[in-house]
C-alpha cells in the first residue's frame, strides 16, 4: 500500500507547506514531520484510511482545529496526519433529544452559533473556540470558562461514532440517556487524544440558554481570602464562572487592549464571577453576598455589570489575558488541585518559585471553582530564550512535585500529549499507566493511532 | 489458602441462612449458591480479601444492599459474597469542592439525609433507596426519578477507590474537576457490575436543593401526544422529571393502598410532571404549558399540587406502582430509546405484544424525559406460572428485536446481570463485546471478579 493508494481514499496533500501547517498544533515544543496529510470526507474514508494504515504499517496522527497545547496532534515522526477540516457538516437536530449531530470539524463556536439560532445553548465555551473542533473538544475532553455550572465535553456528549486501530467502527452509546448495557466506551475516548482511535461523529446534548447573566468584579487584597468570596457568592447565586487573575496579568491586558480598568482602586487580585438570573430579576442578590465580603474586608471594592455590553468588557479583561502575554514568550503551564486547596496550593508554588527562581516574573489566571489554575512564567529581559526555557524546564519539576503532593492534575485541561508525558506519574500512578498501555494495545494492536502521545508503551 | 486465612481477614459467615441471604439481589430468576459470606470493614480488608481469592482462586461477588433486578450481584457458582454492609462510614464533607466522601456500604437514603443535613441535595432518587447501597448505584451506575434534570449516578461521582482484579488499589481521579491525563478509568468502573473490581470508596458531588417544587398530573386521551406535551412544559418550566403511567397501573395503586384520584376524569394514561421554581414563585408559569396543551386536546384534566403534602401524594401514585404490582407476579422489563422515538415504539410494541400474546395484560410506566419505559408483563390467573415464565421469555426475544429496530437499549437502568446477557448484542454490537471481554481480561486476569456477568468469557 503506498501514498498513491491513499490518495485513492480521500484529498492528500505532500506539499511542504501543508505538511508545516497540518504536522502540528498550537505547541512550540516540537517540530511538525508529517509525511503526508490527508482530509477524509466521511467516517467511511476514515475507515477506509484506517485500513490502510494497518496494511502499509503507517501511523496516524488526527489533526482538529490544531489549538492544543500540549503536542499531542503534531506529527514528529513521519506520521500521516489526518485531518478533519473537510468533515465540518452539521448533520442534524432533533428538538425533543435536544441532541444535535455532528461531524467532528465543525468549528465550535458554529455550533454554538447553529444552536442559538434554534433557541438553544451548547455551554463548552473556550478561548480558542473559533478555530478549536468539536471532535478535538472531545478527544482532550475541553473544559474552558463555565465548568463550574456546566461541567466539561465529557458531561455533553450523548453518542460518538468511532474507528479503532483495527478499523472496526463502533456506534457508542446512541444518545441515550439510560443505558445499563456494560462497559461505557464512550468516556473511555473522551480525553483519550486520538490514542485509541479517530472519532467520526459526535452526538451533542444542549440546553436552555439562561435569561439573563451578570458579570461582577471583585479586587482581592490576598489571594489566600478567594475561596471564603467564592464560596459565599456560590451559596447566594447561581454562579456559571468564577475566575481569577492577577494585577499584573490585567495590567497586560489594558496596555495592549486599551481596556478600562472595572474600577479606579487597584488591587493585587481581582475576581470575576458570572451569575445567571431570571429575566426581570435585579442585582440586588448580588448585594447581599458583595456586602458581607466587603464587611469581612476581603475585597476592596468592585463593580456590577449593567448591561450585556458592559458584561462583555468585563469578560474581555480575563480572556485576553492570553493573548496579551503571548508577546512576553510566557512558559505556560495548566494544572488543578481539588477547590478547596487552591489558596494553599498557589502559596507552596509561590514560595518554592520566589526561593528557586527569584527572576521569574509569573502571571497567575485561572478558574477558581474548577481548582484550575494556569502559570505563566515570563522571560526576564536579560535572560537568554534556551536558557529561560531550560530553567522552566527544571522549575517543571518542582511544579508537579507540588501537585503530586496536593494530589492534583499536571494537566487540567490542555491534555498531555508530547508535553507533559515524562510527568505523567504525578498524577497517575504507575498501575494506571501500565493499565493505559494494555487497554491501548487492546484498540490499537499495530500501534498506529497517534503513538507516543500521553504514554510511552513500554 | 483456606476459608480459615479468610476468616482471618474479616468477619465470614458460612451459616445456610446467610449463604441464602447474602448470595442473592432482588430478582428471582437464579437460586442463590454461594460458599460463604465475608463482611470487610475497609479498603485494606477488600484488598486483603483479592488477595486471598487470587491464592486460593475463588471467585468473589460483591453485595450491597441486595435490590438488583438483573441477578449482577447473585452467587450461583460457589463464588465467596463480598458484603459491603459493615463498610457504611460517611468519611467526610468538604462544603468548599461539595464533595461527600462514604464508603460503599452507605445506604441511599442515609447519604440523602446526611447531605440534607448539611444544606445540600444530592438528587439521585430511586425506589430501592431505603435500602440500596451508594456502591452498587455506582456498580450498576443508577437513575432512578430525576435523571432529565440531574442525570445518572456517572454524573456525580468525583472520585472512586478501587482493588481490580489484581488487587491493585487505584484512586480514580482524585475528586478533581479537572483532570486532563490519559484515560478515564472511573467512568469504566462506574457501570461495571463488579466485573473488573470492587469500590472501596466513593467521592460524589453534591449541590443545592431547589427552593420550591410542584407536581402536576394530567390526563392524556392517547399515548402518542406525551412527547409533545413533554416538549411543552420542558419548555416552559424547569422540569425535574417527567413520568408516565396507565390508568391500569394508577387502579393498582388506589386499590391497594386507598389513595385518592388526582382528579375525577378518568383517562387511558396519566403524566406526573415535577418542576423547580423560585421561592414565591406562584403557579402561573404553569398554566400557560398547561393552557396550551389543553387547547389542542391532548389532555383532558389536570390537577397542580398547593403544598408539598399534596406534591408527595402524587407523586405516591407513581412510586407506589412498582410495589402495588408486585402480587400480580409481574415479569419485568427496563428498557430504552431515544426520548424522540418512545411513542413508536411502545405502539410497535404493543401491536406485537396484541397479535402474538393476546392474552397479555400490560402495565406501562416510566421516565418519558429519559425515554425509559418499564414494562410489567402480568399473569393471565388462568395460566400456570411456569408456563407464562416461558411465554414471557419467548416475547422478550419480540420485544428486544424492537429495541435493536429503535436502537435502543435492553436494559435502561437494571443492568446486564445473568438476566440480560444472552441479549446483550441487542444493545451492543460483537466488536464491543470483545472488547469488554478483552478489557476484563486487563484488570481481572484471574477471572475471579463477579465471573459470568454482563457477558461471558469467551
Amino acid at each position: 500500500m503506498s501514498l498513491e493508494d491513499l490518495q485513492k481514499i480521500a484529498p492528500t496533500s505532500t506539499d511542504s507547506a501543508d505538511l508545516k501547517k497540518y504536522g502540528k498544533d498550537w505547541s512550540m515544543n516540537f517540530e511538525a514531520n508529517a509525511s503526508a496529510v490527508v482530509f477524509p470526507r466521511s467516517g467511511e474514508e476514515v475507515q477506509q484510511i484506517v485500513k490502510w494504515a494497518i496494511q502499509s504499517k503507517t501511523a496516524l496522527v488526527p489533526s482538529g482545529g490544531r489549538t492544543g497545547l500540549s503536542s499531542a496532534a503534531t506529527a514528529t515522526e513521519k506520521e500521516v496526519v489526518v485531518s478533519f477540516e473537510k468533515m465540518n457538516a452539521i448533520i442534524d437536530f432533533d428538538p425533543i433529544d435536544q441532541v444535535v449531530t455532528v461531524q467532528p470539524g465543525v468549528i465550535t463556536e458554529d455550533l454554538h452559533n447553529f444552536v442559538e439560532d434554534k433557541g438553544y445553548f451548547f455551554p463548552i465555551d473556550l478561548a480558542a473556540k473559533g478555530s478549536c473542533h468539536i471532535g478535538g473538544n472531545v478527544a482532550t475532553n475541553a473544559g474552558g470558562l463555565r465548568v463550574l455550572r456546566y461541567g466539561m465535553m465529557r458531561d455533553w456528549v450523548t453518542g460518538l461514532k468511532v474507528v479503532t486501530g483495527t478499523g472496526e467502527s463502533l456506534y457508542l452509546n446512541k444518545s441515550l440517556v439510560k443505558n445499563a448495557t456494560g462497559y461505557d466506551f464512550r468516556n473511555l475516548f473522551i480525553g483519550s487524544e486520538g490514542t485509541l482511535g479517530l472519532i467520526t461523529e459526535v452526538e451533542l446534548r444542549v440546553t436552555q440558554k439562561p435569561a439573563l447573566t451578570r458579570v461582577t468584579v471583585l479586587g482581592l487584597e490576598e489571594l489566600r481570602h478567594v475561596t471564603s468570596v467564592y464560596q459565599h457568592f456560590r451559596q447566594a447565586t447561581q454562579l456559571s464562572a468564577c475566575e481569577v487573575f492577577s494585577e499584573f496579568a490585567i495590567q497586560k491586558v489594558i496596555d495592549m487592549h486599551g481596556l478600562q480598568r472595572p474600577f479606579e482602586t487597584r488591587a493585587p487580585f481581582y475576581l470575576l464571577l458570572e451569575t445567571e438570573h431570571s429575566q426581570g430579576e435585579d442585582e440586588s442578590l448580588l448585594m447581599e453576598p458583595f456586602e458581607a465580603c466587603f464587611a469581612q474586608g476581603w475585597i476592596s471594592d468592585g463593580v456590577i455589570s449593567q448591561s450585556p455590553l458592559q458584561a462583555k468588557s468585563l469578560w474581555n479583561l480575563r480572556e485576553f489575558i492570553s493573548e496579551s502575554l503571548s508577546p512576553l514568550s510566557p512558559y505556560r503551564n495548566d494544572v488543578s488541585v481539588r477547590t478547596s486547596r487552591i489558596a494553599d496550593f498557589v502559596v507552596e508554588i509561590e514560595e518554592a518559585y520566589k526561593q528557586q527562581y527569584p527572576d521569574f516574573e509569573v502571571a497567575w489566571f485561572g478558574h477558581i471553582g474548577d481548582g484550575n489554575l494556569h502559570i505563566d512564567i515570563l522571560k526576564p529581559q536579560s535572560m537568554d530564550k534556551t536558557d529561560f526555557i531550560k530553567k522552566c524546564k527544571q522549575a517543571d519539576h518542582t511544579l508537579f512535585s507540588i501537585v503530586q503532593k496536593f494530589e492534583g492534575s499536571i494537566s487540567a485541561e490542555h491534555g498531555v500529549g508530547l508535553l507533559k508525558k515524562d510527568f505523567l506519574d504525578r498524577s497517575r500512578s504507575t498501575a494506571e499507566i501500565q493499565l493505559m498501555r494494555e487497554i491501548k494495545k487492546i484498540f490499537d494492536p499495530h500501534h498506529l493511532m497517534n503513538p507516543g502521545k500521553i504514554f510511552t508503551i513500554g
